[in-house]
């Protein structure tokens, strides 16, 4: 069976390395808590906080992933280099107009050595 | 052989019908015009200006491509629905970092009904 | 927490509507047991067995992924009305050249309603 | 304004090294010449086929594209090493379901260092 690695709270994670590898490995979900129906919404996805994983031709982030629920709203793939090859938080803007009463977004990440990353889901209210 | 469609000046196109099917289908490229290399640079691609596609299950802007030259750094595609099925400007925006003397971005959108449209390139001069 | 569905044998399910929705949706691995190093070697992913999944614009399979373990080796997306809008197994036939000891080969396939799927692994061995 | 390489006949191409950077770049399609409406039919895209190009880390295929026309039916993207970093045709086998009169496919193919190559397109009588 497929791991899908989950985000944690690094505060929570003893050693520097491993804070390291969780943290440049996991998508975070950036935007405004609330919502308006038919309008614009922007959610960013970065991938790292306080880490940034490597853009090696060999070892990437290749892509993210943004759903709601368990609704896919928009996939990017990234050439590895698109980040100059250094060490830079991957950072994609997503524009997705909200109908419902609330957005549950969610996002993956990928990485070409360490696989699928999921994100803490983040509530969106939407008026 | 296929067509990819290029963008064009819409102030000289005669007919509203014509104008708006033209700009709706083309993607923009949003961008300062000079970067600094090694650093994070922001670049928006927003499909129509003046005009905005449907997102209709059957019919809706399905993938944006940033290319420089010709080689592509990051694609994109979009569930239909995720503009709420209205007709709204889908704007993604990408962070690239530059590493040498210059860029010239380019953008695909994607039609599910009217195929693939070209951008007007945008050089971006790299400090 | 996002929901990642497992195939399961549907044998063991009851209800016929039960049989049909899970096995419409999950991806189905068919290759060869033995593979040899560094020849190509055909992987078909298929969704459904004794069921097949419409092909609505609102409602279809959008994408098969194939995995060795957790990497990810190639990801096929479809466009709604690929399959004529009718009920058909989406079938998809990968080549990949396998280098090591063995292939964990997993896939994900992802519907427009109801999220990832996940095969049944599949080890093949590499002579 | 972006160039699409266009497949074209290598025997009446001089010089071996570029017989075999235009072969190893083009797609190749590859079905029957009829099919049948409302039954699956098998398309594969086979990039080369005198020569193969590299499955390097920083060079290889990363994805081919099937249409009908201008209309994109599928996309597949690979990772680099699928082939086992070795030199191989990189084949995929989708299944479509025609419903018209006839099929006008063409197929386009991506390498990360020369860009996009275009298939000689292929017509297909569908009975």
């Amino acid at each position: 069976m497929q791991k899908i690695n989950k985000c944690i709270n690094i505060n929570e994670v003893d050693k520097e390395a491993k804070k390291d590898y969780i943290d440049r490995h996991s998508p975070f979900i950036h935007c405004d808590s609330t919502a308006t129906a038919g309008e614009p919404f922007a959610v960013t996805v970065k991938m790292g906080s306080e880490y940034a994983h490597p853009d090696d031709f060999d070892h990437h982030i290749e892509s993210v992933t943004l759903f709601d629920g368990e609704i896919k709203l928009a996939h990017t793939t990234f050439v590895p280099g698109i980040l100059g090859n250094l060490k830079v938080n991957s950072t994609t803007t997503f524009t997705i107009v909200p109908t419902g009463k609330k957005l549950n977004l969610v996002a993956h990440g990928y990485c070409t050595k360490h696989g699928i990353w999921e994100s803490i889901p983040v509530e969106v209210t939407v008026n």
